[in-house]
């Protein structure tokens, strides 16, 4: 089998039993790859594909679809880029390619990216992270457990050290927010917070490094994250919420050196 | 040059000077695509790609990473995925790969997937929409515009029509959301109620074509629409975000063959 990586090869859309000119477009190596993802993307939305599932080895869905092994493979690529799907490697049983649900990641390198390229205004994520993050430490105050209280606090413990570096306090604070929203137990909020946050945790710990009045900034963090924290364990879900959403804003405000906020 | 697409190339974060054999981790073709995302993704991080900016040749960027071209293309469809590249085909000036902003798409794609998997449960969605609709709605009542007032007013006649199909209800009724997510000016909160909402768009159409009492649950949609169009027009920013809430809310209540409603 001819593995046609420069791309030439002719798709199943094309229309094989016309003889009109009009109709034959060019075929690019980039809408085969595509063709791949929709059909494997059809089975998931039919749901004859669910998470678990073993993929067809990449030669037999190339014989299937009647596409190359490189269009296969890239869309592979592509879905595994979405948290969709996940390569095992090596041979034996446990190898190849698997339907999964691994969307955190995913949605984390999105944003960040997206963040960068300054498609979304650090304004804008800031905005949705206030209101993500108070309908979350709402849903916590309802139903936080003990486990994800002691994780807080552990945290927090980590925060309160006065002499934990700026890089630690922001990898901790970047985990409260996200250990909060994980105790209100909805996986799309948490995950978005997550991503938002992480999207957030390379400027954020620019503008930390940069600020000159660093302890007035740590403590007055230290104080909010303290009362939200006792808002949550004391079922308070809409003053939980408040303070989450003036704590973001807050401390949004004190880092003038965020890019564009 | 030969382009390698058996994945057995050897990628350079393996150690050539040593003879360690301990050091000798075998690389995968998976490495080495993620490899490339991540070259390509510090140089975004950096602020040395900006959008609109064109990539390096296929054949240049695996000479400069040393690595094959195979794996340079799937990184490449990688972040096509994500909606950061765009690949335009054809030969001459305006062919190649391009940084892009395309974030809305991709993130379409990926909620459809992962609320197809499961991975996102129904009701996590529709409480996620519930918060970024009220946000939306909200700043839409403050910041709207003629023109975004007249395209809401245009959807609403189409769905006001008594003889409209349910799929174009749908249509129109996702548009009409999507619409005021983009007249509160923020991006990211358009881009995730798009998304959020044409992830619902099949189990919505089926939900649909599944209910008995269709004039009914058509009446309410309509009037609730008119009711929220109103308080955007009136500048009643509050009202407007309690009424969108309670609007799907409402909606998805309405609708028990939303699955995992």
């Amino acid at each position: 089998m001819v593995d046609n990586t420069d791309g030439k090869e002719v798709g199943p859309q094309t229309d094989r039993s016309s003889g009109v000119g009009a109709m034959w477009r060019p075929v690019t190596r980039s809408s085969t790859h595509e063709l791949v993802i929709e059909a494997i993307e059809d089975q998931i939305m039919a749901g004859t594909l669910t998470v678990g599932d073993l993929l067809p080895s990449e030669r037999e869905l190339a014989l299937r679809l009647q596409v190359s092994r490189s269009g296969v493979r890239e869309a592979i690529r592509v879905l595994e880029g979405h948290g969709v799907l996940r390569s095992d490697v090596g041979s034996g049983r446990g190898a190849g390619t698997f339907v999964a649900a691994l969307p955190s990641a995913a949605l984390a390198r999105f944003l960040r990216l997206h963040v960068a390229l300054s498609n979304f205004r650090i304004q804008e994520v800031v905005e949705a992270r206030i209101m993500l993050e108070r309908a979350s430490a709402s849903l916590a105050a309802e139903r936080a457990d003990a486990d994800a209280l002691a994780e807080m606090e552990r945290l927090l413990a980590i925060m309160d050290d006065p002499d934990v570096s700026r890089e630690a306090f922001n990898d901790a604070d970047t985990d409260f927010h996200v250990a909060i929203a994980a105790a209100g137990g909805n996986t799309l909020f948490s995950d978005m917070t997550g991503a938002i946050r992480s999207s957030l945790r390379a400027p954020i710990l620019e503008a930390f490094t940069k600020v000159t009045n660093w302890d007035a900034l740590a403590s007055m963090l230290r104080t909010q994250h303290h009362e939200i924290l006792e808002a949550i364990i004391q079922g308070q879900a809409e003053r939980a919420g408040d303070l989450t959403a003036a704590h973001v804003r807050e401390a949004s405000a004190a880092l003038p050196d965020l890019p564009d906020a």
